[in-house]
C-alpha cells in the first residue's frame, strides 16, 4: 500500500539513496542487462504474452537516454519503441486512446512507450484543451484500458522519470550550449522549464488516479542518468522474473 | 425503461405489427432513405461527429441484405463497411477490442459493422472458448469501450436482427437449392439452426449486460426483410435528426 506522500512530487526523492555509488551500481546494471536478454529472448519464444513499458517524465528527464541505456542489447526482433509526438488530424478525428491501442505489442513483445496516452491528461491539461472534469473521464477509461490489456496478456510497466526543477533547468540550458545536445533544443523550452509546478499538480494527480494494484505508477529517482537506469531495469527484470517465460517444447520429436 | 421480458427472445416479435403493410412500408423506407442521404452529407461536412452502427443477428438473419437495402445510395466516401471474419494470428495476439478499436469511424462518418465486438462474448461462448466468467469480464471492457467512443463523439447503434428459428431454418434450407444463394451455403450450416437456442441464451445475457441508457440493444423484428429495412432506417435517421449535423460556416468571404 502506497503511503499518503508516496506520490508527492516535492517528497519523493530524486536522487539515488546515500548508499548507493555509481561504480557498483554501473556493474549490477549491466548484470541486469544480461538476464534481460535471456529473459526477454524466452518471453519471444513463448508467444503467449507481452508487456507494455511506458515511460512519462517532464521534459529533459532523460527518457530518450533511458531507452538506450536500458534496451539496447535486447533482440530488436522483440522490442519495439513508440514516440507519441502531437496527434495528427486523423487521430484527433478519434478518441484519444484510438492510436494507443494501435500500437499495442502483439505476443512475444515488449513495447516501450517514450510519452504514451497520459499525455492526453497532461500537456492537455496544462494548457487547458480539456477540463478537469473531462481529465477525471479520461482517468477512468484509461484505468479501463490497461485493465483491458493486462486481462489479454500484458505486463503494465509505468515509471516516470522524477527530475526535479533545478536539474531540469540544468539541463534545458545545456541544449543550448552542448553541440551533442542542441538538436534537441526547441522554442519555448525555457516556458516549460517554468511550467514544473504546473506539470507537477497535474502528474500527481495521475498517479492518484491511474495506479490501481496491478499497475501502479513507479516515481524513478532520475537526476542521476546511471541510478535511473538501475532503477528501470531492475524493475523490468523483476516483472519478467514473474512472468518466467518458458521456452516451448519442440513440435518435432528428436531424432534418435 | 425496459421491461422485464424486453430481451426475451421467445416473447419479442420476429413480425411487423398487425396493422403495418408491406407496400406503404416500402414506400415510407424510401422517404427516409432521401432524408438520410441530406443527413449523412451533413454530418460528413460537419466533421466532428462520427455513428458506429453494430449489426448483430444469427445466421441468415439478413444482415447482408439489411445493409444493401438501407445505406445504398448513401455517398460511400462517408459509409464504410466493415465485416468481421474469424481473427486473425496477428489479432489473437492482441486483446479482443484491438481489432475492433481500429475500424472506429473518424469524425464525419457512418462506420457499419456486419458482426462486431459482441462475437467474441457469443460464439466464443456457445463453443465454450471462453468461461462465463470470462463474458463478464468482456462484458464490462465492452462497456468502457462504447462509452469511450460516445465521449468522443461518436454515436453507437447497435441492431440485433431477430428471427424465429423457424425462419432461420428456411433460409438455411434455401441456400441449398436457390442458385443466387448457393454461395453463402458453408458446411456446418445444419449444425448452426440447431443452436438457436444456445445462441439465444448467450444473445440475451449480452442484452441484458450490454444495454447501457446511451446505447441500449435495439432488437429488430427480421422475418420480413421489407419491415426489418424499415425499422434500422428510422431508427438511423431518428439518431441522425438527434445530432442534427449542421454544414460549417464558409472559411471564406463571400465575393460581394
Amino acid at each position: 500500500m502506497k503511503t499518503p506522500d508516496a506520490y508527492d512530487l516535492l517528497k519523493v526523492p530524486t536522487r539515488s539513496p546515500k548508499d548507493c555509488r555509481k561504480e557498483p551500481t554501473l556493474r549490477e546494471t549491466e548484470k541486469i542487462r544480461q538476464e534481460l536478454v535471456e529473459l526477454q529472448e524466452r518471453l519471444y519464444a513463448e508467444n503467449r504474452r507481452s508487456v507494455l513499458v511506458v515511460l512519462q517524465g517532464m521534459d529533459a528527464s532523460g527518457k530518450d537516454g533511458l531507452i538506450r541505456k536500458v534496451f539496447s542489447g535486447l533482440n530488436p526482433q522483440g522490442v519495439t519503441v513508440h514516440a507519441f509526438k502531437e496527434p495528427t488530424d486523423e487521430e484527433l478525428a478519434h478518441d484519444f486512446l484510438w492510436r494507443v491501442h494501435a500500437q499495442m505489442p502483439r505476443h512475444g513483445m515488449i513495447q516501450v512507450f517514450n510519452r504514451s496516452h497520459y499525455e492526453d491528461v497532461l500537456v492537455t491539461r496544462v494548457n487547458g484543451i480539456i477540463t478537469d472534469k473531462e481529465a477525471k473521464r479520461r482517468f477512468a477509461h484509461i484505468n479501463a484500458f490497461e485493465q483491458l490489456l493486462q486481462d489479454a496478456g500484458t505486463t503494465v510497466l509505468k515509471f516516470y522519470l522524477h527530475v526535479s526543477e533545478e536539474e531540469q533547468r540544468k539541463r534545458l540550458a545545456e541544449r543550448i550550449n552542448d553541440p551533442a545536445k542542441q538538436w534537441k533544443y526547441e522554442a519555448g523550452d525555457e516556458d516549460k522549464a517554468k511550467q514544473w509546478p504546473q506539470y507537477r499538480e497535474v502528474y500527481e494527480d495521475v498517479f492518484k488516479h491511474c495506479s490501481p494494484e496491478s499497475c501502479p505508477w513507479q516515481l524513478v529517482p532520475s537526476d542521476q542518468n546511471w541510478y535511473k537506469a538501475y532503477f528501470v531495469a531492475q524493475a523490468l527484470r523483476d516483472a519478467l522474473r514473474k512472468l518466467d517465460p518458458q521456452f516451448p517444447p519442440s513440435k518435432h520429436e528428436r531424432p534418435s
